[in-house]
């Protein structure tokens, strides 16, 4: 296994594979690994002859009060994980080496898709997320990329964004990957004490709820969210920041249930933010 | 030589292409040809197996006050010129096939050289232009890509866009192409009435009269547009929308000229908006 630092480095290698046929598959990540991180390289694995990880903790996706400091990092931890997954190479590049000084070029996003959910509080996160992305598309070129739904309108947003712009890869969702009481795996679950991660499961037994409520009949968006606010104020010391049920494609909100929808929501325990979601 | 509409098509010419380890030169244009396409052409011939050129009128890159209805077409007569240059494909897709509905992402610059020169004057212009070359290199997947130096700031971000996003495309300035009077070819110098078009001469002309104070030692750049823009409103009926002396690579003002400089010019001839620039 490779472990390449310099974007220069990175596209030798890339380059060399591309004149040997070689497909490429290639999962993004900021690093710290659990399961979930895990199961998308697997995905990626079976399908490319090549598999690749980066690691960077991006930090144009970070606002100012986010927790970019102290988001976790445990290299040597992760560089075992990927050689048990059998992972290629890991680009593990410097902020410096991404955002070199004079630095202006910019992916975004306009309109509706980047302002409901997450985009309504984390105003500069998705131009980020969008930019960075971009460019380890053009610095991996995969044929393949696997992003993982808990991140449900990243995952969304980057579709489109490859769509629109026309990169020649193909965008796959892996499942979003849960603890044995439901609470989907996150880097930042490390952040909660013992009762936070105690009463964290609550979130995706109301996602559950909501679930439940709409295969039984219920179309009412109001209702099904009121039911879900109920139900976690009342499972330990939160603080909702949304819930929202929105078309699973285009994000936007949705008052009456009737097609595929993606029921979404953020929370602080603590000062640390979770989010969750599923598609119904 | 092929004619290609569709994305779907022009990506699987190029996948076939890749296959075949044939290098790709690309011009992307607006079509309507002259001499200084072809020049870039030739360049871009000389350096690749595969010579792409796309013809689009970029519906983006133009304001509301812009040209785009009546900017100049002639397919037929530019499909005879690609052949002469011996191009492997024309590109021609529809803003529809670019544009779908739902489009929403952009590539955008920050800050300073975005809001020189040109950018001053067309806020959103540069946006479309980043975002359709974009598209553009997504879809053709170039090793080289030539451009005209007469658009001056549109090649400088062009390279720093590269080098941001991590293109791995080599960018190649072509020199501007003349007629004998000095004026730039441009498909809008069409546009002008033969008065206008004999006075048009002075742009040029006022370039050289830049290029030779700074030689005779004058560092003063408020001194040499003073003097360009006596010379260029005695030489006809101009409306000047600016006169600027930037750094060559930063685009940044320059008051007092010691390195490597742009000067450049917009002016307005009765409608015609003609551009020019040299570098000295």
């Amino acid at each position: 296994m490779q472990i390449i630092e310099k974007i220069s480095n990175m596209q030798s290698y890339v380059k060399k594979n591309r004149l040997d046929d070689k497909s490429i598959g290639f999962v993004p990540t900021m690093g710290y690994f659990h399961e979930g991180h895990l199961s998308l390289m697997r995905i990626a694995r079976q399908k490319c002859d090549i598999l690749i990880v980066s690691i960077f903790v991006n930090p144009t996706q970070f606002g100012p009060n986010d927790d970019f400091d102290k988001y976790p990092r445990d290299f040597d931890r992760d560089k075992k994980l990927c050689e048990r997954e059998n992972v290629d190479a890991i680009f593990i590049p410097s902020a410096e080496e991404m955002y070199p000084k004079g630095f202006i070029a910019y992916v975004d996003m306009d309109g509706d898709m980047t302002e409901v959910l997450c985009g309504k509080y984390r105003s500069r996160h998705f131009r980020g997320v969008m930019t960075v992305v971009s460019k380890l598309f053009n610095i991996v070129q995969p044929d393949i990329a696997v992003f993982g739904r808990k991140d449900g309108q990243q995952l969304a947003l980057i579709r489109r964004m490859v769509a629109d712009l026309n990169f020649p890869i193909e965008i796959i969702g892996g499942r979003t990957i849960r603890e044995n009481d439901g609470l989907a795996m996150s880097s930042r679950n490390k952040y909660l004490n013992s009762e936070q991660r105690k009463s964290a499961s609550a979130l995706y037994k109301s996602l559950l709820l909501a679930k439940t409520m709409i295969e039984n009949g219920e179309t009412d968006s109001f209702e099904i969210i009121a039911k879900m606010k109920d139900f976690i104020s009342n499972s330990g010391d939160f603080e909702i920041q949304y819930i929202d049920i929105v078309d699973a494609d285009t994000l936007k909100p949705v008052n009456t249930v009737q097609n595929k929808v993606m029921i979404a929501l953020a929370v602080f325990l603590g000062e640390t933010r979770l989010i969750d979601n599923i598609i119904v």
